[in-house]
């Protein structure tokens, strides 16, 4: 049916589909699983498990990390503090866009500022936001060093390095914190898919 | 079952679910759909409704447009060519981002400059991009004018205003073509559709 009315075809009602609605197709509800801890402690490794167990029950989730936002989104930022709050600052902001297209969005930076992090769960619905301290100890995180960061860094070849020469604030009231050096990596994506299970996120 | 081997823990091998793997659980495939067009063409309206007629066919879609990005994570850019650039860009690394999430993608910005659309189609699989050209002459979207920016535009009050004072720059290959001047919003946005159809995006 054609119109030459064409304001009648512009200011047409609007369909706009809902988050809710969105999450129904899914059959989960988007929330926001921050992952925060020392470089080494496992973040990444962990977060790819949370997103395996997940997927095998049907479940969209979706990883936003180094990899896709650093040499992406934000590749024109560095490590400075300024630098490092506006990283995260997008990433928070990306976080929700994605929970708000339904999705179980598992971010996985160092993100070593207390109020940085708490920026995402301030934009959020807090019930949809989930805190994880991934623990663990400096000296193990630097006797892993899968990238030899924490190297270069007491070499003074890398400025600015959480844990060496810049700062970590351990979160204070994480909902989750998971201890690497007592649990398999297994063992750690399982007490997040409990949370979420409790949560009715899944 | 708990181990003490640390290093055993976290290198363990990564279970990466893959872009293949989400479009499964979705039954979809992700794409990026970039409407481009003048203020008041009808790009948000059209995107809904494209939206709309997804929704009840269980698929997922997700408009990014001024509403959700200007406000959050471009908040901090203004209009002149430099951050216009800057804001397609990010919008860009942002649509790769979802559609590699599985997600039918629809970005609803003015986008007027041809290199800064080119980029987002460059980042994808061109198999999996979409432009699609909201056409309608200047003085239609002038009468339509549904939030008054050109009249401020006309008055100088808006300054850098795409049509008045700024260029656009008109796709010259879009994969679509939706005539608003001749089609209702309903058409537009079923034509839309059959595209999606015809190249198994659905």
């Amino acid at each position: 049916m054609k119109s030459n009315d064409n304001s009648k075809n512009i200011t047409w009602h609007e369909h706009k589909v809902t988050q809710t609605q969105r999450e129904k197709i899914l059959n989960q509800k988007g929330c926001v699983i921050w992952f925060t801890g020392l470089s080494g402690c496992g973040k990444s490794t962990i977060a790819n498990e949370v997103s395996f167990l997940l997927h095998k029950k049907n479940k969209l989730s979706y990883i936003l990390d180094g990899d896709n936002i650093r040499h992406g989104l934000n590749n024109d930022l560095g490590f400075s503090p300024e630098d490092r709050s506006e990283n995260i600052r997008r990433i928070s902001e990306l976080a929700c866009l994605f929970a708000d297209a339904g999705i179980i969005t598992i971010t996985a930076f160092i993100s070593p500022y207390r109020k940085d992090r708490q920026l995402c769960r301030t934009m959020m619905n807090e019930q949809n936001f989930f805190e994880v301290y991934i623990k663990a100890p400096l000296h193990v995180c630097e006797s892993r060093d899968p990238k030899g960061l924490y190297k270069k860094a007491r070499a003074g070849e890398i400025k600015q390095f959480t844990g060496i020469d810049a700062p970590y604030e351990e979160p204070e009231n994480p909902e989750i914190i998971l201890d690497t050096d007592k649990f398999t990596v297994n063992e750690c994506a399982q007490q997040v898919i409990d949370v979420l299970d409790k949560n009715n996120i899944i």
